[in-house]
C-alpha cells in the first residue's frame, strides 16, 4: 500500500478545493482503513466548497470532505473483529460519543457530542478513509457499489419515511433533491398508497416521474393544496416529508397535511419560518418531527433489507459519474440545478 | 323488488344446508339492505355445514350463513346518510356494541358483546342481506367485485401483518389457507424483505409460489428451522404470522422467531398447546399477539388503499367460482383440500 | 319537572350575558337530559362574554354557553340504555360525526365535523342540559361533584401529559392556567420525576406551589433555560407541555426541551410564532404535537381511574364558588387574573 | 489497597459455597474496579448454592457469584473517562457484545452473546469486583446504599411495568418475590389505579400489604378471578405482571387479563405450560411479552429518576441484613420462605 493518496482537500478558509497527494491516514487499534471505491457528493459538500456562512462557522481547514462512500477494507486495527481486509463496506459517518443520555437510550443519531467524518475530521473524498469499527457497515455483496455509495442520504430517506406509519398512507414529499427522490422509492416500496412529489425545479420533477411518484406537482404553476385534497377525498395527506428546507415548501406542508397527520422535517433552512400554532398544529392535532441523520443502526438494517430484496430502483437519481479528480466540475454541475446525485471515483469511473 | 329471495339456509341442527326461497329481510331506520353480487366461503361456513362441536355450541338454526360478500345497496333506512341505493359496498360483519370499554377505547374488534352477521344472525349467502349503517363499507368502484367479496379475510391478513413493524423485516407465515396466502401478498406490498411460506398441503404451497413468497417450505420434508436460520444470517425471522392453528405449526413459530421478534397468532385450534415459557418466550424477549377480526376501521382504510393502488394480486387464491345454488358442491371442494377461496354468485357466475 | 329553568344566555351579538328563565330543553330518543349540579367556567366562556373577535366569528346568539359540568340524569330518550334517571354524569361536549376518516380510525377528538355543546349549541350554564347518549360519561359516585365538574379541562391535561412517555421523565409546563395547574398534578401522579412550572402571574405561581411542582419559575425575573439545564444535568427537559399560548412561552418551550424530547402544544394563540426549523426542531430531533380536546374515550377512562384512586388533589385550582346567578361577577374575577377555576351552582353553593 | 480480599467462592461442582481470601481482580484499560459496599442476594444465587440442574449446566466453578451490588470506584483503567475513584456506582451485569443485530438495534438486553458477571465470570460477593466501563452506572449520591444495591431486580420490575401502558391501569401481579414486591411500588408510583398482589406465601403477602397493594389475594383460599372481575367492573385486569413462574400463577394470569390487555412474563419456570390458544389469546386479542433483564439503559434512567424523586419506598422488601461472611446463613433464611431481600456487607453491617 502506498504511503500517499489522492484526495480532495479544503486547504484554506475560502471558496474552492484542491486535488492533492496527501498521506494515507494512520489508524489505531479500533479503527478500520477503507479503500474508497465510490464516493458521492452531498449538498453539504457544496456549502463547504462555496465557503458559505455555515461552512465558515463549522469547518476548520485543512479538511478532506466527503461523507458518502463505499469501498473495501484495506487494513484493520488489532482489536477489530467484525470486518477483515477485502470486506465490502460503507459507514455511518456520525460518530456518537456512546456515553451521553441520548447514546445510552437508543438515540445515538442525536448524540450531544457527535462529530461527523468529512465535516469535523477527514472524510471520504480520497483513496483511503479511516473509520472507527463501531461505525463500519458491512454491505451485502449483492448490492451494487453505486447504490452502496449513497447509503447515507438513502438512510435519511428511510429514517424519514419510517418515522411513523406508512403502510397504505398517502404521502406528500415537498422538495425533490436526492433525499426527496429516494423517499419516493422508499415510500412506494413500503406500501404508501399514493405519493405526491412537489418540486419547482423541472429537472428534478422529471426524475420524480422516473421514480414513479403518482403525482408530480409544480407549486409555481399548480394549486398543490387543491390537488392533494381532491386526490385524498378532501382529507389531506396522511404524511408529509418536508425535504426542501424552503419556507414556501414548509408552508405547503402544513396546508396539505390532514388532521392527525404527521410532518417529518428534514430540509434545512436558515430562514425563520412563521406559523399560526392554533390553526396549523393544535386544532389539526398533527405531529411534527425533526429528522436528523439515520437511526443507529435500525435504519441501516432496514435499508439493507430493502436493497437486498431489490425493492428500490435508485438509478434515475444518479445523474453524473466522474473521476474524483474532476471534483470542481461536479460542484459546477450541482450549481446548475441539473445534476442530482454525483458519484466520484478515486480510481476512475468503472 | 321481489319479496322473496334465494338463500342458503341452515335449517336444522344437523349436517348439511338447503337452498330455499325465503323472505327478503326487513330493515329498520338505521339499516342498509344490500343486494349481494358475490359472496365468499370461509372455513367457518364449513364448520357450520358439517355441524361440528363448535357449530353445535354456537349456531342456532334456522340461519342463513355467509359473512364475506360485496354488492349494491338496494334500499336504506330513513336515518341512513352515508350510502344510497346503487352504491357498491361490503361490510364489517362483527357488530360491536359501541358501549363497552373496548368499543369506547378504539378496540371495537374485541368488543365484549360482539355479534357476527352470518353466525349469530342471517348473513350473506342470499340475494339480500341486512347490515347496520355503522358497519357498511363503501368500496371504491375501481376495485374488482371478486376482490371486494373477500375483504373480511383479506382484512384479517392486513390486521395481522400490520400488528407490528413489517418494513424491511423477514416474515414467516405458518399455514397457507386463504388468509395466510393473502398475508404473503400484503407483507410483500408493505416492504417485507423476505417471506417464508410454510405449509404441508401441496395445493396450497403451489398457490404460495404464485403469490411470490420468497421461500415456500414443506415442514413434512424440510428442516424449516435450519432453512430460516440460514436465510436470516442465523438470527431467525423478525415476524411470524401463525395462520395454521395446528400445534406443530405453532411449535415451528416459536422455534424460528428471533430474539425480540413477534408472533401474531390468528389460526384457531381447539387443541391445547404446551410451551416452555422460559426458553420460548422470556429469554428470547419476544412478543405474542392474539389477532382477532379486523381493526374497525383502520384495517379497512389500509386495505382499501392497498387494493386501490393495485399493490395486491389476489387472483391465485380464488380457485373456484360457482352459482350460489351449488353451495354443497363448494363444501365438497373445500373438503378435498384442493380449493382455496370459493366465490358464490346468487345470480349466476358473471 | 318545571317547564322553565334558569340559564345564562348570550342573547345579543355584543359583550355581556343575561340571567334568564328559558324553556327546559326538549330531547329526542337518543338524548339524555341532565340536571346540572355544578358547572365550571372556561377561558372560552370569557371570550364569549367579552365578544372578542374569535367569538364574533364563531358564536351565533342566542346561546347558553358552558361546557364543563356534572349533574344527575333527569330523563332519558326511549332508546337510551346506558344511563337512567338519577345517575351521576358528566359529558364529552365535543360531538363527533362518527362517519369521517378521523372518527372511524380512533381519532374522534379531531373529527372533521365536530360541534361543541356550549359553543355551537346550548350548553351547561343552566339548570338542565341536553346531551346525546353517546357523549354521556357516567361518573363513579366516589368522585366529588366539584372535581366532576372540571373533567373537560382535566381531560385536556391528561391527554397532553399522556401524549407520550411520562414515567420517570422531567416535565416543564409553560403557562399555569387551570389546565397547566391540573397538568402538574397529573404529571406527578403518573411518575414524572421533576415538574417545572413556568408562569408570569404571581397568583398562578402560588397555586403551582400548592400543586407541588418541584420548581416554580417566573420567566420575567428568572433565567428559566439555565435553571432547567442545571436541574437536568445539562440535558434539558424530556417533555414540555405548552399551555400558555404566548409566543414568549412557546420560545421558552423550544429552548428548554432536550434533544429527542417532545413538546405538546395546547395553549392557543392568535399571534404568529417564528421558529428556526433547523436549530429548533431538526438538529434536536424533537417531536411536536398539537393537543386538541380529549381522546374519546381513552382519556376519560384514565382520568376516572386517577380520580377514583385518589391520586389527584385539585383543590388549590378551585379558587371561587358562586351561585350561577352571579355569572357576571365570575367574569370579573377571571379578568383580574386572581381567580383560577370558578365553579357555578345553578341551585346555590352547597 | 490490599492484594487479597474476602469473597464468597463456589469452589466445587457441588452444593454449598466457601468464604475465602482470594486475589483482588486485575483490570484492563477499559475496566473499573469497584469496592463493594453492599451486595444483595438473588434467587439465582440460591440455585448456584444448591447446585441444582440449572446450575450444573450453566456454572463453571470456581466462581465468585453475586450480581446485585453497589460500591465506590477503587481504581480505573487508563482509557476510562466516565467515572473516577470515589464515585458511587452500581452496574448492569449483563455484558452485551455490542455487535449483534439486537445490540445494534436498541435491544442489547437480549444480546445473542450476552455474558453475566456473577454467573459466567466473577461477581460481587467480594470486597472488589471488576466491571467494564460500558456497564458502570453512576448513582446519584442522594440514593441510599441499600436501595442502590438492588438496582438489578428493581430494574426488572421497572422494565416489566413499563413494557406497555400503565397510567390509570389496573395491574395484577402474580407472585410476590422481591421483583413482584418492587413492581407493586413501581406500578403505584407510575399511576396504576389499582394493584392486585396475588401470592400463596403468607410472609410475602404481608410485605405486599406493606408495599400498599390495593388488594392482596391468596389464590389458595380466595377466588382470584371473581375478585379481580368484581373490582374491575367485570372487565378484567388491564395488565398482568407474571412473576411467579409457576403454572398455576400463569393460568391465573390468562384468566384475569382483560380483552386487549397485556401479560408481561418474567417468572421463570422449567415446567411446560399448556394453553388453549384460541380462548386464552386469540379471541381476547391480548399481547404477551417476555421480559428479560433491563433495557440498557432506558430502564436505568427511569429507575434512577424514580428513586431520586423519592417515589419508591422499598424498605419492607429488605428483610435481612448480615455480614457477607454469613452468606450460608442467608441461604438458609431464603430457603425458609420468610426472607425476601437479603443484603450482604463485605465490611460488616453499617
Amino acid at each position: 500500500m502506498s504511503k500517499t493518496m489522492l484526495a480532495v482537500v479544503k486547504a484554506e478558509p475560502k471558496a474552492g478545493a484542491e486535488i492533492r497527494d496527501v498521506a494515507v491516514p494512520q489508524f489505531g487499534p479500533t479503527d478500520v482503513l477503507v479503500h474508497v471505491r465510490v464516493a458521492s457528493v452531498c449538498g453539504t459538500d457544496l456549502h463547504i466548497y462555496n465557503w458559505d456562512s455555515w461552512a465558515q462557522r463549522r469547518i476548520h481547514p485543512p479538511l478532506i470532505p466527503g461523507h458518502e462512500f463505499c469501498g473495501e477494507v484495506a487494513a484493520v486495527g488489532r482489536e477489530v473483529t467484525s470486518v477483515k481486509p477485502g470486506d465490502f463496506v460503507s459507514a455511518e459517518m456520525h460518530v456518537a460519543c456512546g456515553k451521553c443520555f441520548q447514546c445510552r437510550t437508543g438515540d445515538a443519531h442525536i448524540c450531544q457530542n457527535v462529530t461527523i467524518i468529512g465535516v469535523d475530521s477527514d472524510g471520504a473524498f480520497a483513496e483511503y478513509v479511516r473509520i472507527p469499527e463501531s461505525n463500519i457497515w458491512k454491505i451485502d455483496p449483492s448490492i451494487p457499489a453505486d447504490y452502496a455509495s449513497v447509503l447515507d442520504p438513502l438512510g435519511n430517506a428511510v429514517h424519514a419515511v419510517l418515522a411513523g406509519e406508512i403502510a397504505g398512507r398517502t404521502v406528500a414529499i415537498t422538495g425533490c433533491g436526492p433525499i426527496g427522490l429516494f423517499a419516493i422509492a422508499v415510500a412506494r416500496a413500503l406500501g404508501a398508497s399514493t405519493v405526491f412529489a412537489i418540486e419547482v425545479n423541472a429537472h428534478r420533477r422529471k426524475i420524480a416521474q422516473q421514480m414513479k411518484a403518482d403525482h408530480v406537482l409544480d407549486p409555481a404553476t399548480q394549486d398543490v393544496k387543491s390537488i392533494v385534497l381532491d386526490q385524498t377525498g378532501g382529507v389531506g395527506a396522511d404524511v408529509v416529508l418536508e425535504m426542501a428546507g424552503h419556507p414556501d415548501a414548509i408552508r405547503t406542508a402544513f396546508d396539505i397535511v390532514r388532521r392527525g397527520g404527521r410532518i417529518s422535517l428534514l430540509g434545512l433552512t436558515s430562514k425563520p419560518v412563521s406559523l399560526n400554532f392554533s390553526e396549523d398544529i393544535i386544532f389539526k392535532g398533527i405531529t411534527i418531527q425533526g429528522i436528523n441523520g439515520r437511526r443507529m443502526y435500525q435504519t441501516w438494517y432496514q435499508m439493507q433489507a430493502l436493497l437486498k430484496s431489490g425493492k428500490l430502483d435508485l438509478t434515475p437519481v444518479i445523474t453524473d459519474r466522474m473521476p474524483m479528480r474532476d471534483f470542481s466540475r461536479g460542484m459546477e454541475r450541482l450549481t446548475t440545478g441539473e445534476a442530482s446525485k454525483i458519484l466520484l471515483y478515486p480510481n476512475g469511473v468503472k
